[in-house]
């Protein structure tokens, strides 16, 4: 146990009750309150600077703080919420070099809070928010696959360690809150933060979004009063709301989302988090119906607080207050819309620093400020930030071990057979096997965006890892090829030769996210011009989703030798690839050790597991493709079928699978699944309701549940899906499909049909 | 005047008040309204037949009833209305061999309604409706340019008097009412019916939607008591509402629009229509906030009727009520939820004709069925069907010769010139021209879908017209080159030859509605399978708007050749056409005279007055474009730009135009133009107005005014823009702009702040 810093101190007579530990969280949250002053209040909500402006090494290997922190703890008082002090990243400029690593991280975050208390009349300590989209983005954090991977896992209890692991780092290292990723449902894959998005789907994304909350913050109520554990991190969920759903794909641009879309699609996962005890959430750039969220009274008080009960947190996104000065004509005025609007802490924004002058022209009644404070307070005080010295929690098992284990295995279970034509697994016949392609060989392009930068030697390629895997005798020959971007054709005769002289050749082609050096940055972090080989990530949307044009050319000349070939596709979103291969899989970005789970699959060691959480188009012509659009019949374009090429769901396995009917029964849906192949195999059965007799026009299939399933070969399991709280409402007539994808579902046979009882809550 | 059929026999005392032509046609209808069983109510709401199948040909010539309507009108006792017995198309089957001409539709009418009013009981005509996209859809009528040409005009007292001709066809052929497209916005160019859309903007597809209300119908009040002109037509405007936003530009698919997009983008013209008297609207397939619009209450009747209090006739689109047993369970209460929602008159569904049924099982009050039926009986009373023996109006002046004078005028100010390097107009210089391109020598796919066979001979193409036009000596050598669809290059060295050998080609590509025998229709009549040459069109979506094949080789060979090169497209919605040649100008499809339009303008006999109603995309990867997205910024797609290849507004003139900055002095807009050409010219200013302060977000630009302003070498006006009742809410604060573009908007030099005034609706 930590020792509490005050509660050491016996309890005086005069010592205000903020500081008793042993006092409810809300009764010290109004005390505290009652004694700060307008500006210390203001200062709360307020979350200005970026975290690497607020030290510096010293020669020593040391840190000192800067001029900057102190003129901001200066300004307010004390210091509200500090973003990013251990952000390392091409756009920070940290590196290995000048910012803090697993070792020194907690005691920079120490010395940073120690100044901010001391600096504050009250004592009162700042929050440390981290962004945690794919583990902790710090020098040495444990990079994990990115949510699209984690969605094609289909696995929320292994999210749920993976995400425990990083919020125990994040607090090991002294940070707080952890800045995450959830939210945002991904129906145009040329939106660059696709790779955020935990799919498709709303059903996927919300058991995955409780999975991220209980593993970060434990279960609620599992700790006492409210309190986080040591190891546990309240968690921003972000985006709300319906940031997947901006026009063209277009990053922080608008939505024209309807109200009923967003609630069936966009808010399940939201709603799913802060029922499982979420925090905080962040307010999207987006507009919805009209307003950018950040201004968006009817999103967060109307909807969030009064209609869902949320008591949390309201956070920004970056400069997302600032950005409403475009309607109310400057920023004092945009501090006060967003404030009254239900944001409680800025990021970054000038808006929210002049919210004394705010209140003093009437723009702001003072009762609205205080309980965004109080809110904020709150927070610190579940945290334990006024009850312990600095910010340290107990030393953490090592990190990289744990980190490295977890990190592969979602890797592994995302890693996702579209297409096989007996290529895979690599026979044992095979004795040459060329390795080929700009993603083949290199760990930089396989994480997502935000990655630190990592120690030489971090992570494992897929020629790496066949290198280790590949049974002895086996001769791999490795050539890239082409580079992931732009037209130089003068690596692929080589590619052809090594393709020409194997038994089989592996291709592993795809994006990146990587940011470099050379990469423009917004004032907000999003890139603004892809340089290098940045396609993907934020602020890199890609109109046509396509590949670098030499890697279509190398494809087509590997194909052209008759070697049998398995494409490997490293990605952040789908591309537009071919069927020219005999065999198709993606791993997404599965993060640095995720060439290890790539050649398992390919050499057979590991079953491929993962599930599409996306449908893969045909091409940017044919956009939008979901599976769960309204339930119209639509032959088609003329120049092109409007159905994806891949569905959501499908994933083949070496075994293969038969679906019995499926059956009702009370509240239960069951059916029989043989392993008909012959090999052990895992299959996901996904549950599909279709809407019979319903008020509104219903989608054509709607996922409501889904169960892995291990079956030796020849073996027959029942896969039992109890009918949850989620079914709709009352009256509505419904049939269940249980199917092994969208598309399969569409023909499977049905349950009779079940009409959802008077107690079903919509 | 005619004869009043009833009125002609003195009135007796027991004679039936809605057969004395002097009531006030409320008083008539209530009266009729008593006296009907439920049975004959029902059957004025069933519009079931499709005309083709009420007659046939006699071998006289002249025509016969067929068992068919014996049947229909022996059912209810009468006849609601009866859909397209003029149609004539491929999918009808009716051509000048079996089908009414000008010469005898009338006849034809007559004896249809003499059959229906003697079968029945109470002596009800039926109401004969026709599709009047672009000009009466029947044998002989003048087919006009597409919709979307007229958008370009931006000139609705040119399709004032356009429409006008063609409500007077209709009437003269003993016609009632005119469908009449006018309310889709075309948002995405994939959507096969983008051509039957006034454009992407709603106050320019406000203006022309009263233009073709005020046209065919008449001033509002204009006829006494609410009758109609014997020379005018009730339109129903379809579509009501938002189907210009089926998601993927897929054909009756769903919206996903929000209703605040759905208002201030897609309804506007409706609203604008129904203020200057439109009769009718037709219910849209796709849904609006979650329910189709012909099952869906809050817009047909909350909106429509209760907020907007249109006291109009709704429509439903074909066979759209039965779709609605998909959630229904059946057709009877597809039929009673389509009428509750406010749906009076159904299109070939089976679910209306079960309304006596619904009625009896309780679905269905008498007093809504009575309401839809009233609505009916209402507009056979104000077209005077009670009171005239038949149909017949007084003969028109010859039809062809004014339908050609008014089709040909409306496409000469269509055509818009996009590119021009100097290319056009042909210089005198020219003494040999190339003209080539598969859409060069036909007019066969220079009109819109839904047009009836024409006589051989009828219409003009490009060859032809530049071979009346080009001055004499110019030698002129023509050549396809390729089709319009597919890959076939084989005809390309021959018009490669033949440009090489010119001073000037002339390249005329493109695509087509053109349905042929072998095009295959869904019941409702969308083309099901694009055959032939058909990719534009209901049904005949494109998702990678391109051209054939090998028209791009086409164009690619003849560019190559150095002659210099203006392409022309003929086109139903924007296609992507790379700027290769020296200049670029679009027609639409600009009807069967477009030809003589097009080499005017390519001869400098014509200025170019046309202005893009759409913007231009640069491929399908990058929709959606339009000018009036919010105002977001937007720094690009990595792979590209998001911004339009032409904008919306644009169309360059042969003159040039200088616009002095803008005055804004009290409730009017002021700015200077003037023409820096040396030719005289005709330009289309425009009024953006951008929103400053507002409670929801705005967009970039809102056109909210246009005028065209015929200018001399170096002569300067001053053009006005009256601010009028559009103006946003009362303490909005707008800029305006007047410029050339959209684009030229988005940097032109606005006036100052207008703040929206108290009294100023929304």
């Amino acid at each position: 146990m930590p020792t509490p810093d005050h509660a050491a101190t016996p309890l005086a007579a005069d010592r205000p009750r903020y500081l008793d530990p042993a006092a409810p969280v809300d009764a010290r949250v109004r005390d505290l309150l009652s004694r700060m002053t307008l500006r210390e209040r203001v200062g709360q909500l307020n979350q200005r600077m970026y975290g690497w402006n607020a030290y510096r090494r010293t020669p020593d290997g040391g840190f000192e703080l800067t001029d900057a922190l102190y003129a901001e703890t200066e300004r307010f008082e004390g210091l509200g919420a500090l973003y990013g002090l251990q952000r390392a990243d091409a756009w920070s400029g940290v590196d290995h070099g000048n910012g803090p690593g697993a070792e020194d991280a907690a005691a920079l975050a120490d010395l940073v809070q120690r100044h901010v208390v001391g600096r504050s009349r009250l004592g009162i300590p700042a929050l440390f928010v981290e962004e945690v989209p794919h583990g902790l983005m710090a020098l040495d954090g444990a990079v994990l696959p990115v949510n699209l991977a984690v969605g094609a896992t289909w696995n929320p209890e292994l999210y749920e360690r993976a995400a425990a692991h990083a919020a125990a780092e994040l607090r090991a290292r002294g940070g707080h809150v952890a800045l995450v990723s959830a939210l945002d449902i991904a129906r145009d894959p040329r939106w660059g933060r696709t790779e955020e998005c935990f799919g498709e789907d709303p059903y996927l994304a919300a058991r995955l979004t409780e999975a991220v909350v209980r593993g970060m913050q434990g279960e609620p109520g599992g700790a006492p009063a409210g309190l986080f554990a040591a190891d546990k991190a309240p968690v921003v969920l972000k985006h709300f709301a319906g940031q997947g759903a901006t026009v063209g794909g277009r990053n922080s641009a608008e939505s024209e989302l309807g109200l009923r879309e967003l609630h069936e699609i966009h808010l399940p996962a939201a709603r799913a988090g802060i029922r499982a005890g979420a925090a905080a959430v962040m307010a999207a750039y987006n507009e919805a119906d009209g307003m950018p969220c950040s201004g968006n009274r009817a999103l967060l008080t109307e909807l969030l607080r009064e209609s869902w009960g949320f008591e949390g947190l309201v956070m920004a996104d970056g400069l997302a207050v600032d950005r409403l000065a475009r309607i109310t004509g400057d920023k004092v005025s945009a501090g006060a819309l967003a404030l009254n609007s239900g944001v409680d802490l800025s990021l970054w924004d000038e808006g929210f620093t002049h919210l004394e002058e705010a209140v003093e022209r009437g723009l702001v009644a003072e009762e609205v400020l205080d309980a965004a404070v109080a809110r904020v307070l709150r927070l610190k005080f579940r945290l334990g930030l006024f009850d312990r010295r600095g910010t340290q929690a107990p030393p953490l098992p090592p990190l990289p071990a744990r980190g490295r284990e977890l990190s592969t295995a979602v890797a592994r279970a995302a890693v996702t057979l579209l297409r096989n034509d007996g290529t895979l697994p690599i026979p044992a016949t095979v004795s040459r096997i060329a390795v080929l392609g700009p993603q083949s060989a290199t760990v930089a392009h396989q994480s997502g965006d935000y990655t630190a930068p990592q120690h030489p030697g971090t992570g494992t390629s897929v020629l790496d890892a066949l290198r280790t895997l590949a049974p002895p005798g086996v001769d791999l020959r490795h050539a890239p090829g082409c580079a992931l971007t732009g037209g130089d054709l003068s690596g692929i005769p080589e590619a052809v030769a090594a393709a020409a002289a194997s038994d089989l050749a592996v291709l592993v082609l795809g994006g990146s996210s990587a940011r470099t050096p050379d990469t423009e940055f917004d004032a907000n972090g999003a890139a603004r011009t892809a340089v290098s080989h940045m396609t993907c990530g934020e602020g890199a949307d890609l109109a046509g989703l396509e590949l670098g044009r030499a890697q279509y050319a190398l494809l087509d000349a590997v194909a052209a030798t008759g070697t049998p070939t398995a494409v490997v596709l490293i990605q952040g979103r789908p591309h537009v690839v071919p069927d020219t291969a005999g065999a198709l899989l993606t791993a997404w970005y599965p993060g640095p050790w995720g060439g290890e789970a790539i050649a398992e699959v390919l050499l057979g060691l590991t079953e491929p597991v993962g599930r599409l959480p996306v449908s893969v188009p045909r091409s940017a012509a044919q956009l939008p493709v979901y599976y769960n659009h309204k339930d119209t019949e639509y032959g088609g374009y003329v120049d092109g079928s409007a159905e994806p090429l891949y569905s959501f769901g499908h994933g083949l396995s070496y075994a293969s699978f038969e679906y019995g009917p499926p059956r009702l029964s009370g509240h239960t849906v069951e059916a029989d699944i043989t392993n008909a192949g012959r090999r052990h195999g895992r299959c996901v059965a996904q549950l599909y309701l279709r809407r019979l007799r319903t008020p509104v026009w219903p989608r054509t299939l709607e996922l409501c549940g889904f169960r892995a399933v291990d079956l030796a070969p020849g073996e027959t399991r029942t896969v039992t899906f109890p009918l949850g709280a989620d079914l709709p409402g009352r009256g509505t007539v419904v049939e269940f499909r249980v199917a092994e994808s969208a598309r399969a579902a569409l023909t499977a046979v049905p349950t009779q049909s079940f009409t959802a009882p008077d107690e079903t809550p919509l």
